[in-house]
């Protein structure tokens, strides 16, 4: 595996030997309590009993993915092709099984797994950053065929460490340095202060986090999750933070999946990428970057127009999508 | 209709007030030969004889999208609302009627049909660029299902011409002036060469053209087409060259749609932003970018990863693409 610049946009590409094989729906589902060694070995696993690795009694279990898109025993090279630039495939590719029963959905799970499930990715992009050599770790997740997961339907979520800077996480990080040179202010708090006065495109409000319908929704009700504290890094969240934020997370994908008829959709967590690896670049990262977390439901498909021109067209205005899903907290 | 900007990525949407109606397979062809009738008086149409507007006689003919994104009628006003910046849904929303007859596919057309088309092209972003309130026009092709094309299934293309630079076309034009501005050479121009040189990725090569499957494509079997000239704007082209991209164009999509058995896919032209409306902002634009084509076979869906990072995942290399769909000129 490697990777490749495209020069004219700085998107990276990383070429794979051959398509990541697609489980069939037949056989034992790998990610279930009882089937731990149809896994990789796991990373680290949480559960409320002693227990050995890689055998039952684990709520939270974070393994290697089987085939993944990087591998952390590749060493970091970079070179010139010509005009073009290229990198190995060095970096880690990890699944967060974040249940050990056989259920489909985060939602379906109590508040107090799903604060495991977070506190499993704040523990998994604090080791990362220990390593310099990745620069970024973006974690997601893809609920439902649309939404691009695959089989097992068995919960979980995908944490990648890059070695490069992923182009989208760079446009929210350079898009927040800019309003940040321009008026001093951390662009997300802004968008924080002026709806909770507004108050129009709140679904949810906690004392530590808002659930917004953002001002400028690519799809119909996309909603993104800001803490109201100002700080650009997921992992530096505390114990009583994290309770809170799965009691959002879980009441809000409760309701969407029921105001949708459970919608295929992607979940992306946007933090602050790894300062060691590259300290030059986001200096200023501490004052104007500010973590959040994105939900989109996937209802139609992106066409042309959408994919080409980065422009997009929606039927529905986040205000509607907020006055559907509203919940209290 | 009214444009909202995101204020962390500058991303531009365009809220409408009902999702656009998907004609039903039942009922004639609104862009079927005979049913002019059926859609908005035509803008321009081609025809070998004499015609009087909206009859029968034409070979390429461009009408106002029925329900368009956009309108020309609309006042361009932009505002603040709060930190948030919004415009009027000021444009232009066409359709180019790419034969009388009820083909699907572009590819099906004898090259001299084509040539009309690409002309056509040519032809409304010229005039367009006129509108001094339009920055940008975008021209693509929805072809199938899968890459978000409705019915009816008779082939066309769609010209919009937008108030905004969209987030595509800017990171585009903007990483052609970066490597300028390193280099002092055009970075489309350093392609050519190089693909030139390497051959191994060339998939058709014309004294005026080049076809090549791209250093880091994206999906398998992504296709950019370049003029070997360096010229900003598509719509410079003359008749020769016009005819020479249309050969290009027909044995591309047609080995495309026989090594792929007919995939969907989207085909998006990048041509110059419309200087007069924006003269500060692309002053260096004459030396620095390159119009070029870009054809994306839809073959997968994007899942969160590509979705939400920006990076993609691909199991077909370029030179493997280049080598299958390799076509001799």
């Amino acid at each position: 595996m490697n990777l490749r610049k495209d020069p004219t946009t700085g998107r990276w590409v990383v070429f794979l030997p051959a398509a990541p094989s697609r489980p069939s729906e037949e056989g034992p589902c790998p990610f279930c309590e009882g089937n731990e060694s149809l896994t990789p070995p796991e990373i680290v696993a949480w559960s409320d009993a002693v227990r050995a690795p890689n055998q039952r009694g684990w709520s939270v279990r974070v393994v290697p993915n089987a085939e993944p898109l990087l591998r952390i025993e590749h060493p970091l090279e970079r070179r010139a092709e010509g005009i073009y630039d290229s990198a190995s495939g060095t970096g880690a590719h990890e699944i967060v099984i974040e249940t050990p029963e056989h259920l489909a959905s985060l939602a379906a799970l109590p508040a107090r797994s799903v604060t495991r499930v977070l506190g499993a990715w704040a523990q998994r992009i604090a080791d990362l950053k220990r390593d310099h050599r990745i620069r970024a770790i973006f974690v997601f997740k893809n609920q439902g065929a649309a939404a691009g997961a695959g089989l097992p339907g068995h919960a979980h979520s995908q944490v990648i460490g890059l070695p490069v800077t992923p182009k989208a996480l760079k446009e929210v990080l350079q898009g927040a340095q800019r309003h940040f040179q321009v008026h001093e202010r951390c662009v997300f708090c802004d968008i924080v202060e002026q709806e909770l006065e507004r108050s129009v495109r709140i679904v949810a409000v906690t004392e530590r986090f808002i659930a917004i319908a953002p001002y400028a929704s690519r799809h119909p009700f996309e909603t993104w999750v800001l803490p109201r504290r100002h700080d650009p890094d997921f992992e530096s969240m505390d114990a009583a933070e994290l309770s809170d934020l799965a009691a959002v997370i879980v009441r809000l994908l409760g309701r969407l999946e029921r105001t949708l008829s459970e919608p295929a959709y992607n979940l992306f967590l946007y933090t602050g990428p790894n300062r060691s690896a590259d300290p030059r670049r986001w200096k200023t990262l501490a004052e104007d970057f500010h973590w959040h977390i994105q939900i989109l439901p996937r209802l139609g498909r992106e066409g042309g127009f959408e994919l080409g021109s980065g422009f997009y067209a929606n039927t529905v205005t986040p205000e509607q999508a907020a006055a559907a899903l509203r919940v209290d907290l």
